[in-house]
This record gives structure tokens, sequence and C-alpha cells, in this order.
């Protein structure tokens, strides 16, 4: 018998289809379907394989016993209510949303199974073309359970991530949030400022350096847009952090090549500990 | 009939011994010749066939007719007197510097064959060990010839750089200076600032995006402490433009949306510019 009799994926991009891929492939589910707002990602999604069935429209969820929200914060946010009227109240749901307090908030009421989820898995890529099995295989996947949260629900979800291959860790919303504003929100923040800085005719000169730095200022610009705002008051700290540290190499540079030289030192030895 | 009859590597790292190998497998050099410091990697240059021969003296570069530096900045600087002494007038010298500006304006009065060059080449990793032929094949070689530059030394270096499978661009000093402040050192200084930002108990939620955004974190601190003293003037108007651009984005987090998703978009598509 499976985990899950019927698992609905909303959203059926790069993570939403490696869900499917991986939910197959472990046999996890009886059935999985997909519901995006594209048709053509849907006709993608099923000839991979990532999903028995699927729909532009919601009513394909009905009777699932696992819905996960794999669409950018917003959508996840505008869907809930909708999604609510459709499933059973035991209904588990959890997402892979990149930011948690303001998700874990609302969803909580609205959905008592809910469970918030964030794999540490992902690129600059989105769509299904770039789906995989692969790519939650000895992942971190990191859930944000709360005093309301149900263990049988955590259970379940946890079970799930670890029979794909993540490894799952516990925090809550509140330290989700932060430490993600640095890891990976601030690298965001850093590559889309990089890249704007330099004028557009010098980018034939561009070497390795600049490519590695600013590859994830190809990301989706709207996905991007909605985490910041969704993160707002840890984001903007971290940028408050990050030019607080240009504004150190700065006035080293100006003044004192000992500091300069003790600055990107102490930077090195944290970048090589860094697996 | 080789190009040269000797060459000397100044330098026997990273770039040097990758030189040393590229002159051997385009026969480009009737013997090869590397300096070092370090006595151990002359040995590894020797025994990975970079170098004929090699010293971590100079008197070994005597008779060169190419001498080319693979230091760091400052080293070029403080070895250029000694090497004048030991070649002859007519030698040619060139060197691999990260900025141009002042290496040019010292090493032209000191040596009448100099032409001052910049292979865009190379890694966070220095040793020999990690040298290469290939790293040059497909690449990009800055070439800062001046007024006084001999046509003839010109033509060799060109002829040396293309025979190991580089692009040759001319520019002078200074706008390699003001090109490179932006594609190579601003990146430098971002990727050390980020890792700087992140606290030392976040690194293990780190994924890709951080990863990425850090590798050149890790390169050898005061090589890039002497790049960033030496190209000052334009490293300091690189790091204002990055603070500019980091400021915009925290004013439109703060309180527009749509200039947000602007910004996002066109570093987006600027990134997506770059082959």
């Amino acid at each position: 018998m499976s985990l899950f009799k019927k698992v609905a994926i909303i959203g059926t991009g790069l993570i939403g289809g490696s869900i499917g891929l991986s939910l197959k492939k472990h046999n996890l589910a009886e059935e999985v379907v997909g519901v995006s707002r594209h048709k053509k990602s849907i006709i993608l999604a099923k000839k991979s394989g990532a999903i028995d069935d699927g729909s532009t429209t919601l009513e394909i969820i009905r009777e699932a016993d696992l819905v996960i929200f794999a669409t950018p914060v917003n959508v996840i946010i505008e869907l809930a209510p909708k999604i609510a009227k459709i499933i059973d109240k035991n209904c588990i749901v959890t997402d892979v949303g990149s930011t948690k307090e303001e998700i874990v908030r609302l969803l909580e009421k609205i959905f008592p199974g809910f469970v918030g989820g964030h794999p540490l898995a992902g690129s600059e890529k989105r769509s299904i073309s770039n789906a995989s099995a692969s790519i939650f295989q000895g992942s971190v996947c990191l859930l944000t359970p709360t005093k309301k949260t149900k263990n049988d629900s955590l259970r379940k979800v946890r079970m799930f991530w670890e029979g794909i291959g993540a490894k799952v860790v516990l925090l809550s919303a509140s330290k989700h949030d932060k430490i993600l504003s640095l890891v990976s929100h601030l690298p965001h923040i850093a590559a889309f400022s990089l890249i704007n800085s330099v004028p557009k005719e010098y980018l034939g000169f561009a070497a390795g350096g600049l490519k590695d730095t600013t590859r994830i200022a190809a990301s989706d610009a709207e996905i991007w847009t909605q985490i910041f705002l969704s993160n707002r008051k840890n984001v903007l700290k971290g940028i408050d952090v990050l030019e607080r540290n240009l504004g150190n190499i700065k006035s080293a540079i100006k003044q004192n090549k000992k500091q300069l030289s003790i600055i990107l030192n102490a930077a090195k030895k944290k970048r090589e500990s860094v697996v």
C-alpha cells in the first residue's frame, strides 16, 4: 500500500514536476494529479510521467489525501481558499514556498492538516522540462510545524520527503525566514545588483567569476519579487548587513591594507567551510 | 623553428604552470624555465612537464628571449628591477597581472620590450596541481600596448597567446582597469562581503545559490588584497555603483512592488545575455 492514495500537485513546474517524478519513482502515491494555469505544462508533466492526470482547473484535486502547493508564494496565498472548498477537512496540505511565516500563518487557519515545507533544491531554471526525481536525493527539506500542527500530518509529510530521498530538518517559520533571508534571498539580491552594476558593453569581458556570482540573477523576476516582499523585514535587514560588509572592505581599501587582508582571509576561511 | 628559444616563467602556479604546458603542447619554445619561491612548486612544474628546468633563484632566466611574469601584482613590481639586471635589453617581457595601469607604467620604464597582458582565465584554485594547457583554449587574452610598445614585441606576444589558443584583444591599460574593476574585481568584493554576511551557524543551510555566488570568495586573500589596492580608484567607484544598485532594490522592497519587478527583470535580461 502506498503512503498516499491521491496526491494533488498545485503547480507543475520544476519543483512540482520533480515531486511528481519522485512520488512515482518511490511508489509513494497510488495516483498523482497536477494543476497548472498553463495547459502546456500539464501536457508535458503527463508526458514525462510526473502526473497521471492534470487540469487547468481545480476540480481534479477532489478526494486527494495530500495536496502539495508548488507555486510561487503569492499564488499559494491566492489559491488556498479556493482549494479549501474542494478538499476534505482531513486532507494533509503542504507547500514548497521559499518563505514560511506569511504562508504558515494564513494556511494553518484555512487547512487543519497543514504543514509548512521548503525543500532546499531547485535552480534558476523553472520549467517542467528541467524536472528530475534526482533533485531531492540527498537534499535538505525544511519543515516548519507550529503548536497547531497535527502530529499525524507532520509524520506523513516527513515520511513523504524522506521517502523521496531528502533529509528533513524541523524549525520555526520565523527562524526559517531569518536563515533563508541570508543564505538564499541575500545572494539573489547581490546577484541582481551585481549584474545591474556592469555596463552592457563590458559583458563580453566576463569570465568565470562574474558568471558564477550572477548565475542566479537569471532566476524568475516575478517569483523573486514575491519572495522579497513576503520576507520583507528579514530581507531588508540582510541588505543592511551586506552594505556594512561592503563598507568595511571599502574603508579598508581606502586606508588599511592589513585590515583588508584580514577581512578577505576571514571570508576565504568561511567559504572553504561550506561543503 | 620555435617562436621563442628560451621562455622564462616567473611564478609556476596555476597560470604560470598552464602557460608552460601550453608552450610545450604547441611547440612554441625550445626551452621553458620556471622560477618560484617555493621549491615544491618547481618540482611539481617539472614533473608535470610545464618547465624543462626551474629554480628558486633568478639566475636561471639568463638568455631568455621571452620573460613572462605570472606572479601576484605586487610581486611583479617587486621582482622587475632584479630581473632587468639579468636579462638582455632585447628580451621581450610580458605579464599576466590582473591590473594593468600600475604595472604597465612601471614595467615599461624598466623593460624596453615590455607588453602588458592579462589572460581572462584562471580560478579560485591557484596551485600548479590545477594547471592545464586547456585553460587558455578559446579564452580571451587582453594586451595593453602603449605608444612606447615596440611593434615586434607586441607581434610576438600576440603570436604566443594566439598560438596557445587564446583570442587577443587590445585595449589601453586604463580602459582595462576600468572594465576589470566591474567584471572581475567587483564580483570578488561582492562574494567576500556576501559570505561575511552569513553567520557561521547558518552555513549548513546553504544551497546552490549561496555556493555559486560565493565560490570566488575562496580565492587567495593576499592576491586579491594586492589587486584591490593596485586598482583602488576604479574598485572604489565600482563599490559605489553596487551600493547604489543595492539601495535601489532596498527602496523598491520598501515601497514599490512594480519598480522591484522592473529592476529584477532588467537584471535577468542582462544576465541571460552573458554567454
